[in-house]
Formats: structure tokens, sequence, C-alpha cells
């Protein structure tokens, strides 16, 4: 199992090293994450590497038996290297260079900063290649950095061209009859820079897709020269998901040999324990759509604080240990955080971390110390499946192609409705993967596509055939209303998929804030109502005026179900169980109360039952076997403390 | 009648352009605008025209009898000029250039933009002058491009030259005194680009007018050129409101041969028919104003939704129709729709049409479908006087100064004061006209300027002999407070009318949002409220402390009244029908109740009522004649049911 | 007494400086500042100078018997000059000039406005060096421009070289190997420009303390310059306070021969009257620091509005003479107002003035016109010391730092907690000091440090030593968190000051707005909150938990406080009063209620007693003696009514 943290060691004296080492050792750190910001001391000087320091750090890790996520230090050039190459410097949408003075001033697109980067990890490559310590290469640090300069022009525009082959293609898929932006030439293309007045949607969707692409070459380059220097050692880079992150997961996660995630969480309260959810099953989608295999790496997390509306909340004691297991019961190999000790200086200073500036005789350093023998214990997880037969749809592409368009209602929002979809299985107690494509569908029973505004024909197509073969979708509004290239179907929302769902997609009527609309069966809609016609589907739920608000079309053995608004909880939960119910997937009964998070893994026939009480009361257990932390025998009906987790091997014997 | 909308077959194929002029025969069509963003497809590269398909659509219109406003295109240069001409592209106050990939990306002091707009202009001239469909032409798109160039700062040099004769006239005019600003060259004056702390107002102020002129001199270029080329056909261009539009609206109606605008309106609920309706009897102002007749032109409105607040609404079923008969009762000559048919893509994806993405067979394109004939019934109320004795100043110069002061109330804006004198009018029964000059005061009995900053002595002396001769003047706070240069008056507030309105004006007293001030006779004040000294005037309401508030100052056969505070709506409809009433002004007796919009118009001693129901009651109509909507006869008392309109020519016989 | 404003006689024709004379003699006038901005009046042209308008004023004033604060007009360079000198506009974090048109737009790094600067002064104080009306040099107006320009970068450098003697010393004390910023060479160092992401909060608080230090430079040049040409002529400028003003004034303070500040507040009700109050004992401390005298001047307030929140308020009559007088009381030289006469144009029309627009009479002119035989009657108060045995630190670095750090709560600012530690004292009856240093603590029984951030372990010691000795020290959350590079000091929060606090602190726990946390005996916390052990100190208030929040150590014969949270009101003036009591300090007893001001002076035995009541009820005086302002006797008992003031000489005789 993966746990330990970032650890810089570069930020202290040697002194502290030594600290450092006895403090891992006592706490059971497996892997610490070396050298993500080293660059400036790495090679302090062009072309100078000083890598001295990071042999004694190496050396005396591999000497205390942890191992090492060894990072390339690419996402933070040094001043020096700014200096030299000032085009490397990322410049924002208003056509201004930003300075360097924090991290990630670069511009993937720069061959200066492209060609430094593959040098640098060949020389970490060939230092490291053999040291015992190395465990696997961490690339970069959190690819995300949007650059609107002249040299991304340029990449924008070769990429246009693979893209689209001509301009005619291009002209047609961007709409550039509107508001007279045909062009006639590749040279007058540029990044969607800072214009007069509302931009166009398609070249701002395409743009974000080929940032995505241009992060992923330059990702790809070292990958390839570590690979190629040292091979046989596995390669990653951590994912962080964010408004401003230009990256599109689904893709990249086929180009690493783990997913690895930070988990940064916006929310302190009992939502944060969804929101990990939701990650957690979204890395596993990834993984299961890139390797095959359901195992990712909760690479970063913070050990104690949340920051979310300008402050910081500490995590409840337990509450690390809890989030830890919930990561590691979705599929994660283990736990690590950010950050080892907490700096005395810096842009972070207030970054929670294992080794607090109060020092280790701290609540948070216990309590970090202590996991380290609880996530050892649950190592027979590995590689077992997440049973999860329903999906939830997570595009990343959609969302960008919403952000981009003045929508009826700028407070739909994707990203959310995939929340709230998720949310709305756990609480009716079905685990769930969360899904990026539609490759897949074979695996699952029930699809729920929130809001996935782009849909291409031939997706269309993929998503008939998999209901008429017994499949349940339940798309909502803002599915399928545009193609890949963010134009509208014609004859209106839903496009391809108006057929399948029976129905016929007249006017829309966004609801204010705060607004709903009452349904028949007591239930209520807010955000969104349309107005709809049946051409083949029937209304299971409607409007106070009677007009349909959730339609079910049964085709062939399957069925595809429609929502026009954003139901409440109770209704969304009792719809989606009922749907999942009729594809012959159980939920758990009754589903576990709000706070205890049950997840079931298998391998081999055998099952292993995870349950986390996040709650404030007891939660009778059903499962009866060997609780992997304890190794004490549990019993269907015992009870799990508030607070407490079990990992239980179902069934008896060892 | 005109009847129709703006038109853009160049984002389809073929096909749909047959499909599109079945509908608009269908619809009763009169008028489409063609070409308005078409100049990237007209002249796909450097003086290379395509004018084929524009032929071929003109020749279908002309085919189906529809006749077209022919837009020049030029408000969105297409790419390749924007990439030979950088220098045409604007420049925002913080010095940097914006990009292409919008619309509105020109500069209007560029040469190589004002000589292509030229070219353009011609060259539409020259191929369609005898094309039957031509029925106007429209100049470019809602001038409103503010530019702070290189270029822009030269044009400025030269515009304040012939203002001001010398930097002695300037450097007086600006105040250049206050904080080191004399200028010594007038290359050393700049437009108001980002400084480091607050700016000169009178430069914000000149700049302003500056930009409103130098676009109207780009419109007139071009306007030149197609009256010259093509004889005879009527020009104009379509004026938007806003407060980045940088139009003095007034001057330019003089130069259009039709005032045209566009209505976008910000309010969704009822206060949408009273902001319509300020805007119409507006447009009707500028119109009487420049051309002298009350007749213009609804030329852009969307026929389905509104967006307001981060959210479109769907305008309730009729509520289209209403709006545009409201249109035509205030002196439109039709209703014209942005746009035909929903786009694929484009930044305004969403935006409504009369043709939605859901089809023809939709509510939305039947309602549109059946306007046709309705507007057609109609024709007869064509330059028939809207009876108005009444004014409402509104003069977006003491907009832009007080925009561009730090005033003591930040919540204070001439916009608002003069749609809320408009609506207590209209509440009162009063129709009344809005005007943005003082040339006309004869036409009226009553006028309201409220918060009209700026006034010469010349108009100070203008007024004082109108109401001398009989005229009510009602001045409310701020108004007259500076001269034409942003200057305030010696001697305090209200500068040359402090005699007229016979009070001196000492401190002022803003009030807090939410905050009011109780007054005499159980009204109350908010916003505003001042210590006032009578000094001829005597007080009619007094704040509670017995200080004047609002007064009345009798001057020859007229009076001049001073409102030091916002009355309560029910306290300003009072008061304004008291002095209409004093002036001999009847209003309609009793007034409509809210929601029920009536106006009257006449033409050689013939009558027309038009009553409008938005409101939920049944309203019952006071008038006798032919319902020209229905054919049948009208009878006083008559029930208008919610939702529905009669246009009444009075009294018996065909 | 300084009793005047600013006036600005270039903005007037001369027949207005008559009045103005005339108008200033009655007032009792004795000192006007005059030239601030007349930089493009006093050299239109380069190098042509243009006296004589001022050679009219100074002698019109010298006539008058007014003398004269003579500024020199540097802080408003004129266009001409900005024309030929481009590189002397400053230059915003984003890289962008700003633009002329404004004030204060030069760059105290560019070598031509320096020379220009010292120029001027030198050209004035040939001119008027022994001008009779010459009492004061006024060198610039607010010194606080920060500029990024390239050469304030170069001169940014030279200051860290001198700061810090070596990269090395520099890369340490900016914790550089965070984010891989570690310098190797003085070129590669940059202002804090925009960055792509968190900047260096170290190098953020040292381009603040390099601007303060660039501007003192300048400041200082043309002190000298006057001090040579004009030697006996004292010399200073005037503070202003601002989150947006880099100017360490404690510094200033010893530069400056009169210490004089601008008061422009923020609050309009009641706690006016307290943000006055603390700055005028912040004035004092930092002219007990610089000058070791008491006295300093209140330079600049608004005689009539205050502008917050949008909108300007009336001061009530009465008002502008008790804040004057609350001033003196506190230790100014008397009270200047900005400005003598309001403006006609320019970017702050409405700004208040003694001679309103509206003329001499009004309210205002008359009350302004009172106060200058009002203040005269009250100069026996010059250099009498204010009774004052406690102090409130406020230290401008320590704000900054704050700025420049993500905190665990946005929420915490060092500015309110030191306004709030002054309320709770002065609500105790507790008159303090308001000290920027720990250089003079030997004057205080009591010390109040509210988030005071930096702080050194020399400076730890020194306040070891003092609380020793017996001082009483009261350090909130936040205190000594950092040394002065804002690095954490090793072993977590308060640093050094762990050991005199006695405690040790673990987790913070901020606290959401509105949020508290109930104390023992009936006080809550707000804003913050911690978890903190006791190693010497005990808990003197618990949180219902039971844990710590408020500590007090007993050192040698003194106390060491700390407040873990944010205390009621009650509770904290409850404390601070026991605290004091404890050190024999005595509040006056009982306290002055709420809105009543008591300051007492001494000088040679003898005492004064000055009582203002800007609240509603009757305050019964507390001293036998001569009314100066009235010439009547004073007995304890009589009712000071609601908005009187009176100056007691105590004791008999005259």
């Amino acid at each position: 199992m993966f746990y330990g943290g970032d650890y810089n060691p570069e930020q202290w004296p040697e002194p502290v090293w030594r600290e450092d080492l006895a403090l891992m050792r006592a706490a059971g750190v497996t892997v610490v994450t070396v050298g993500v910001f080293a660059w400036s001391v790495l090679e302090p000087s062009p072309g100078r590497y000083a890598f001295g320091w990071l042999d004694t750090v190496l050396d005396g890790l591999a000497g205390a038996g942890i191992r090492v996520a060894l990072a390339t230090p690419t996402a933070a050039p040094p001043p020096w290297f700014s200096r030299r190459h000032p085009e490397t410097l990322p410049v924002g949408p208003d056509g201004i260079r930003r300075s360097p003075g924090s991290r990630d001033t670069y511009c993937a697109s720069a061959p200066a900063y492209r060609a430094a980067a593959r040098r640098l990890a060949g020389a970490l490559a060939e230092r490291y290649r053999r040291h015992p310590a190395l465990a696997l290469w961490r690339v970069h640090n959190e690819y995300g950095t949007t650059c609107h300069c002249d040299l991304t022009a340029d990449a924008f525009r070769g990429w246009l061209e693979r893209r689209y082959g001509s301009l005619d293609a291009l002209n047609d898929a961007w709409t550039t009859t509107f508001w007279s932006q045909r062009y006639g030439d590749w040279a007058e293309i540029l990044p969607p820079r800072t214009t007069q007045y509302l931009p166009n949607p398609a070249q701002v969707l395409d743009f974000r897709r080929f940032t995505s692409d241009e992060l992923l070459d330059a990702y790809r380059e070292q990958r390839d020269v570590l690979r190629t220097v040292a091979p046989g050692v596995p390669v990653t880079t951590n994912f962080v998901l964010g408004d401003w992150v230009p990256v599109d997961h689904l893709r990249w996660s086929r180009e690493v040999d783990l997913v690895a995630v930070d988990h940064y969480p916006a929310e302190s309260g009992p939502a944060a324990e969804e929101e990990a959810a939701f990650l957690a099953d979204l890395a596993r989608g990834w993984a299961l759509d890139g390797t095959g295999r359901p195992d990712w790496l909760l690479m970063e997390t913070a050990p104690n604080l949340v920051y979310t509306r300008g402050r910081m909340h500490a995590k409840e004691p337990g509450r690390m240990t809890r989030h830890a297991l919930a990561a590691v019961a979705r599929g994660s190999r283990g736990a690590m955080f950010f950050q080892w000790r907490a700096p005395r200086g810096g842009a972070e200073v207030f970054h929670a971390a294992m080794v607090p500036h109060a020092g280790a005789e701290t609540r948070v350093h216990r309590e970090a110390a202590a996991l380290g023998a609880t996530l050892a214990r649950t190592a027979e997880l590995l590689d077992a499946a997440v049973e999860a037969r329903v999906a939830v749809g997570f595009h990343e592409p959609s969302q960008w192609a919403l952000d981009a368009t003045v929508l009826p209602s700028s407070a739909v929002d994707h990203r959310t409705e995939a929340r709230l979809a998720h949310r709305a299985l756990a609480r009716g107690g079905l685990t769930c993967d969360v899904v990026g494509g539609l490759d897949g569908l074979s695996r699952y029973a029930v699809l729920v596509l929130p809001c996935w505004y782009l849909l291409t024909d031939e997706q269309s197509a993929t998503l008939a055939g998999w209901v008429t073969g017994g499949g349940r979708l339940v798309a909502t509004y803002l599915t399928g209303v545009a193609d890949d290239r963010a134009r509208v179907h014609p004859g209106g929302r839903a496009g391809a998929l108006r057929e399948l769902l029976g129905v016929r997609l007249e006017e829309v009527h966004p609801l204010a804030e705060g607004a709903g609309r009452a349904l028949s069966g007591g239930a209520s809609g807010s955000l969104w109502s349309e107005t709809v016609h049946l051409t083949g589907a029937d209304a299971t739920i409607r409007y106070e005026d009677g007009r349909p608000a959730v339609t079910r079309h049964r085709v062939g053995s399957g069925e595809a179900w429609y929502l026009s608004t954003r139901l409440d909880d109770e209704a969304y939960v009792a719809l989606l169980g009922a749907v999942a119910e009729g594809a012959g997937v159980l939920p758990r009964r009754p589903p576990p109360p709000a706070g205890v998070e049950v997840v079931r893994r298998t391998r081999d026939g055998r099952g292993w039952l995870v349950a986390i009480n996040h709650g404030e009361r007891p939660y009778d257990l059903r499962a009866d076997g060997l609780d992997l932390l304890t190794g004490e025998a549990v019993t269907a009906g015992d009870p799990l403390r508030p607070g407490a987790a079990v990992v239980v091997r179902e069934g008896a014997g060892p």
C-alpha cells in the first residue's frame, strides 16, 4: 500500500532529514514523493546539476525501507530559466505575459521548455534508474497551464489542421458564418484571446481540447524518455480537478501506468465525503478505461485542513483516517498526503502537513502516524473489483462546451448534475462507476447521463444499441444537445437521442434560484423545466399542468428515460432505485443511512465489504467475516459505531 | 407594415432557403434584414466579392414578395481583414488591443477600416441598387464600439481642437488646474485610459461625445456612399441602448431616414411592458426631433426569450404579439425580430428565433406566423400622431456626466429616474414623449427633467421663457447642476435654474438603500434629500422636520417645480397628475389599471385608440368604433379580456 | 494653532482670491496649504517657471496675517512631463503602464522624476525661503504610489542587495526552496508582478518595505534640498492610511519635523469617533517615536462629508467642531481641512469644502468659520503630555505580511484587531498610545499586541525583559507567528514568545462569520479559536469544552496574557481593565458612557481635562477648573450636554 506524502527535504537542513526518517519509519511510511518543485536546487544554473543532496535523501530513504515516487520538477522552472527563455512564460487571454514568482510559469508549446523538460527527465532517469528507492516516476505536477502566446497559437493551428484537414471543415465545425468569422487561411486562426464581445464556443472548446493534447504531448515526451532510460519503472502524473484545468483526463488515463489523483475538497461538512466518493469512483472509471484495472492512487490530499470560502477547516479527529479508508475502499492503492512537513515559508505556509509547525507531538501527526499500520492491513483489497453495475457519465468536454456557451440558464453545470446523480445513487444504496466515455457500457445495467451536452450520432447509435439490448439509460435535460463541435443537432434538443428517448423537446423554461415546479406524486423540480411532447415514451412524472416531466421509453428489452427537470433528492433516489431494480440491480436494502459508506469488493469469488460510519449513529453491519483492521470476527448485526470503519473479508476462515 | 426579422441564409445550405421562403410567405413576412454579419462570405478574401449567393437569396425573396433591409456588414470585419490591418482592432482603456474572434472588432478611427467600409457599401449599392427586393439600407449594426488606440487619440485631439479652438478654452472647460492637468500642447491630450486614480470627468464626458461623433462620421460616410450610388433608397442604422453604448442618439436621429431601434429588455415581469413603453416613447421622441414625424421602427427584438440575471425567460403565449402591438401603438412601423432561424452554432446559439431549433411545428413559430396578418390590419395608424402633451427628458450626455462623476450617492442614475417619471405618468393615465433636447418645448404643456445634470445658461433661459409662457416644468434633484463641460454652476446646485425654481439649494443628504424620509401628506422620499431654502417658491410637500421637500414657483403663467427627493410611487403619480391638470392636460380618468396600456393616435381629425391588456383582469374599454384587428364594432364599456388588444378606429363608418 | 485648509487659488480668477482672503480673515484662519497640485501652473513648460501668481497669493496671505504650508507639487506631474518622460509613469503588477489623466502618475524610482522633484523643491525654496508667509514645507502629497516597472525592479534589487548582502541570505529569507524559486543571480529578481498562481509572501512583504523606503528616499531628497536652501523652516509630508499605502509610517516619522496625517474616515456613525481617536493616538505614537514629543498635526480632513459605501454623509451640525477638538485633545496642533473652496470641476467636484458650492452663506461655512476662535483658545495644550500608561501595537509590516499570506482565515486583519483593542480600552476608560515599535516600552505598564504577526527573537527577548520587570503583555492569536522575513518560527505559532506566554499552540480553528464559541463566565469568542496547551500559564477563560481560551503567565513581576479567540466586547473591556488594574493603572471610574471622549493632558505638574460629548445624554464632568473654551469655571458634577465639549484647566487660578 502507498502510504506517505510529498517530501521536500530541500527546504530543510540535514539534521531535520534524520528526524524525518525516524518519524517516517515510526509511522510506517512506505512511499514518499520527492523532487516535485526541486528544479532550482537540482539544476541551480544552466546545465549544472546538483544531485548530491538528492543522492543523500534517496539513500537515506532506501536505508529506512521507504520507496520513492520520484518527480520530474518541470512544473516550476527556476528563475534563471525564465530569464533565459522569457518566451516560455505563459501568456493570458489578455495577451499579457505572466511574470515568474509563483509556480506553473511555463508554456507547454515553447520548444525551449519542452527540450529542458526532456533533458531533466533524462538526467534524473540516468542517475536514479537503478536506485533501490525508486518505485514510480511522477512526471510534473498537476498539469493544467493554459497559455495564449504566439507559439501556442502556432501549435493550435497545427492541431486544428490535423483535426479538420481543411479550412472548409473547420469553418463548418465552428459555424464561422455566424458573426463573419470565416477563415480563409490557417494563419488567421488564433487562440480565444480577449475579444470585444462573446467568443465562438466551438473555438473555445477546441482550444481547451488542444491544450489538453498539448500538455499530454509534453507528458508523453517525458514519459518516453523515462521509459527508455529506466525501463520497467511505472510512470504517472497526478491529476487534479478544477474549473481551470484544461485536461481531458479520460484520454490521459490511457497514457499512465497508474491513475493518480489529487483531492482538495471544496466542502468541509458532510458533503465532503460525498465529494470524495464521487472523485474516487471517477478515478476508478478512468483507471478502468485506461488500464482495465480498478486500482488508482490518491496521490495528494490534505492531512488536516480543508480550505473553503476563505477559511481553513480542521478535519475532526478520525476523519483523515476514514477518508483514507474510503479511498482505498473505492480502489485507491493507498493514501498519500501533501505534505510531510509544514514549510517555514513560501506561498502555502499554512497548508496542513503530517508534521505540522507544532511538531510531531500533535494530534495530527499521531493520527497520521497510526494510519500506516491501518492501511497495511487492507492490502488484500488490491485488484479486487468494486461491485458496480450502474454508471454515471462525467464528460469533461461537455463541461467545457457548457462553460463556453451562453445557456438559457447560467446555473446549469454538468459537474454538479453528475455529483447529484452520484449522490442519489449512493443514498439509494447503489455503488457506481463514474465514466468518461461510452466504450464500456456492457459492464453496466444502468447509465445516467446528466447534462452530457456533446453527443455524436455514432454515440447515440451506441446508446440505442445498448438500450435495445437491455440497458437502462437515464438522460437529463441538456444531454445530447450538440455534436462534438458544439453545434446544436438539427430538429431541437437531444438530437439523435430523441428517437431513443421517444420525446420531442419544444421550449425550455429555466427556473430561478430557489424556485421550483410541483410534480405529480408530491415531487418537485428545480433549475430547469421544459415543454416535452411524447413521441413514443410515456410520462411517469408530470408537471402540475399535466405536461410530461419525466418520461420512459421502452425500446427492445431496455428503457430510455428522460428527465426534463432536476428532481428533488427524494424523488431522484426513488427514480434511480426503481430504474436499477427494473434492470435487476438490487440496491442495498435498506440503503445505508446518511453518513455511512458501504462498498463491496470482489475477486476470484471472494468478497470484502468496507463500511465506514462518518455519521453520528451506530449502523448495523450486514456482513459476516473477518475485520481486517482489527483481526476480529464480525457478524451481521454488529453495530458499527460512529467514526468507526471495518474491512470485512466475507465468509469464514483466513 | 414591417414584419420579419434578421435573416442569415449564409448559415444554411440552399434547401433550407426554400423552406425559409415557404414559411415566410405563410407567415406574411414583409421585410427581412439580410447581410448583417456577412462580410466574411461576401468578401472571402481581399477585394474578391462573392455576391452569387446573395443574388440568389434576394431574387428568391423578391419572388416571394418579400422586401429586404440590406445591411452593410461592417460591424464584423472578417479574420483576413483583422490580420491584414491589426491597427483596426479596438484597444481597451488598459491599452490592450482586443483580439478578433467575436464581432465589433473595429476601430472607427482607423483609416483602413473606414476605407473598407466605404468600399463595401459602394459595392453593395452598385450591385443591388435596382434590385426589386431592396427596401431599405441598414448600415452596420448597433454602432457602439469605444476604442482607446493612438489613432483614436489623434482623432480625439482633432475633435477637441474643433470643439474648443484653443488650449486655453479646453483647459478652462476641463478644469485642468485641478490635479495639475493643464495642457500646453494638443499632443499631450489622450483618451481617458487606465490611470492611477480618479479620471477627469470632463475628459471622460468629452471622450464619450467624441466617440459618438466619430461613429456617426463612420455611419455618414457609408450613408453618403449609399445615397450617391443608390439614390432614393432610405438609409438607417439600428440603435441599441445600454450603459456601454457611446452614442448620443438624439444627434444620430437627425442623420437617419427612419429611427430604428433594437430592444432587448432587462426585465421579464410586468416591468417589461413599462420598459418597452419607455423605449418606444423615446424612439418616437428621437423621430420627432430628427425627422419631424412620429414613426420609427422596432427593428430587433426577441420573439420569445428575455435574458436577465443569467437566465432566459420564455415570453408567455400572446406576449410577443402584445409587445409588437404596443410598439405599433407608440409609433413603430411594424415589428421585426432577431432572428428568423435559430443558428446551429456560434455565440448566440440559444437566442430565440422565429423558427426555433425545434422547427416550425412549435408554439413560438405559430404565434410569430400569426403576427403578420395582425400587423397588416394596423397599417392605417401610420403617421398618425401620438397624443402626448407631456414630455420627460432623457439626455444621454447627462447620464454620461453622472457616470463619470463621483457623486454624493452612487445610486443616482438618470436613466432610472427618467423611467420612474415615465412610469408615474403612465400610471396616472398620461401618455408622454421622451425627449432628448429642449428644442420642441412648444409641443408640450408639461416637462419633467429627472436628474438632467447638464444644462447651459442658454437652456435655462429657454426653459424660463417656456415656463413664463405657461409651461409646467418639474425638475428633480441633480438637474441643471453643471454646464455642458460638467463644471458645477457657480452658487450651488441647479445653477441658472435656481432663479426659475425660486429655491436656494444648500446641502445634500443622500439616503441609504432602503432608507426613507417621511414627508407631509403621508408621502415618503427615498434615495436623496436636500436642504432647500425658498427664494420665491412655496413648499407643497415638506420633510418631517418642516423643511421644503417639493416646491412650486409660479412664474408668468407657468410653474417651475422642484423635487428634492425621490417621491414614492403614489405621491409621484398624484403630483405629476396635478401638475398636468393645472396645465390643462387631463389624464385619462380613471387611469387604466396596472398592466393595461392605452394610447391614442390622431390624424386629420380622426382618432384611433389602442388598448392592450397585459394584466389579469378584464378592462372596460372607453371607445366606440371599429376594432381593426377583428373588423368588429366596439362600444365603450365592452370588456377587454386579459391578454387581448384592440385597435379602435373611433367613430362610425368605414 | 493650525487652523485652515488646502487652498487652491490657481483654480479661480483673482476676484475670488480677494473674497477668499476676506473670508479667511473673518474665520480666523491661521495657516493654509498652497501649491499641492500646482506643478502644471508653476512650470507650464519644461524649465519655465510661472511664480507670479503664487507671489501674489503668498503676499496676500502674508498681508492678511495668514501663514502658509507651502507644498512641493510633485505628486501630480503635468501632462508635458509625462509625455517627455514616459518612463516615469507607474506600471501595474500586470506590466501595464498607467496613463496620465489623474494624479500620482509617477514612479519614485525613475531618475527623471527624482531629478525634477529635487529641482522643483529647490526652485520653490529659492524663491520663497524668506517669504514672511512661509511657516512649513509640505513635501508632496500622501506618498503612496507603488510601481512595478523595470527601473523599480533595478532599485528593488539594489535594496535587496543592501538588505541581505548575499543571495544565499536572500534565498534563505524568502524560503526560495519552496516552488523552485532559488535565485542564482541578482538580476533574476523581479517585483511581485502578476504571476500564474500564488506569489511568495516574503517577496511581497519585502517589496512593500522597499517601496516604503524608496518613497522615503524621494521624500528625503526633497527635504534635504529644502533644508539646505531654506534652513530653519520645518519640513513634513502628510501621511495617509489605507490598504494601498506602501508606507511604514513609523520609519517615516523619524524623518519629519512634525507628524502630519490626513484622516478620511470610513465610518459615518458613532464608529467615526472611535476611528478618529485611534488614528489620533496612532499619530501621537509615531510622533513620540520620531520626535519624542506628543504633538502632531491633523493636516487634512473633510469639513462636512464622509464617503462610505458609495454615499456621502453630511456631518451633523457641531460634529466637525467636536472632531477638531478631539484631535487637539489627543495631541494635534490644530485642525486643517481639505479644502478651502469647492472646485467647479475635476475629479473631486463634490468633495466637501469650507466654502461649499452654495457659498459662504451656509451652515458649513458658518461652523467652519467659528472653529478658528475655538481652536485658538486651546493653545496652552501644546506640548502637554497625553496621560497614557497603556499601549496598543500597530505594526504596518505585520499587516502587510498578513495581507500577503494565505491565512487559515481570510477575515483576520491586524488593523481591525488593533482598532478593537483600542476601542475596548477606551470603553474601559483607558487612554492609550498606539505604538508601531517596541523601543519605548518603559513608558507603559500594559501593552496589547493584536495579531502582531512578525516578531524577531530579539523582540521577543525585549518583551520578556519588560514583562519580567513588571510589564503586562496581552498578545492575541497570530502574534509573533513569523520572523521579520515572514518565516514561521520553528515549533509552532508564537515562536519565541511561547515561553514567555507559557503555552503551546497546537491547532487553529478559524470560525465562520457570525459563528461563535461559548466561553466560561458567559463570554463568547469569534473569528478564531485554537487548541492551546498550558506550559506554565493558567487558563483564566476556557472554551465550553474546558480547553484554555485565555491564559495568563506570571513571569517575574509581570504577566504575559494570551488570547486565542476574539473576545466579545464586554469580556474584552473587562479583561483589559483587569490587566491594567493589576498593573496599577486605574481606568477612569466609572468609564465614560458611549460617545463621551475624555482625555487628560499634563505638563509641568499641571493638568487639563478635555471632555467631548458626542452622545445623546448629558455627562457629569469629573473635573474642577477653568473651561478654556468659555472662560468659565467648571465644577465636578456639572453636566456636559450632548454635543458640547470642555477643555478644563484643572485647579484654581488663571
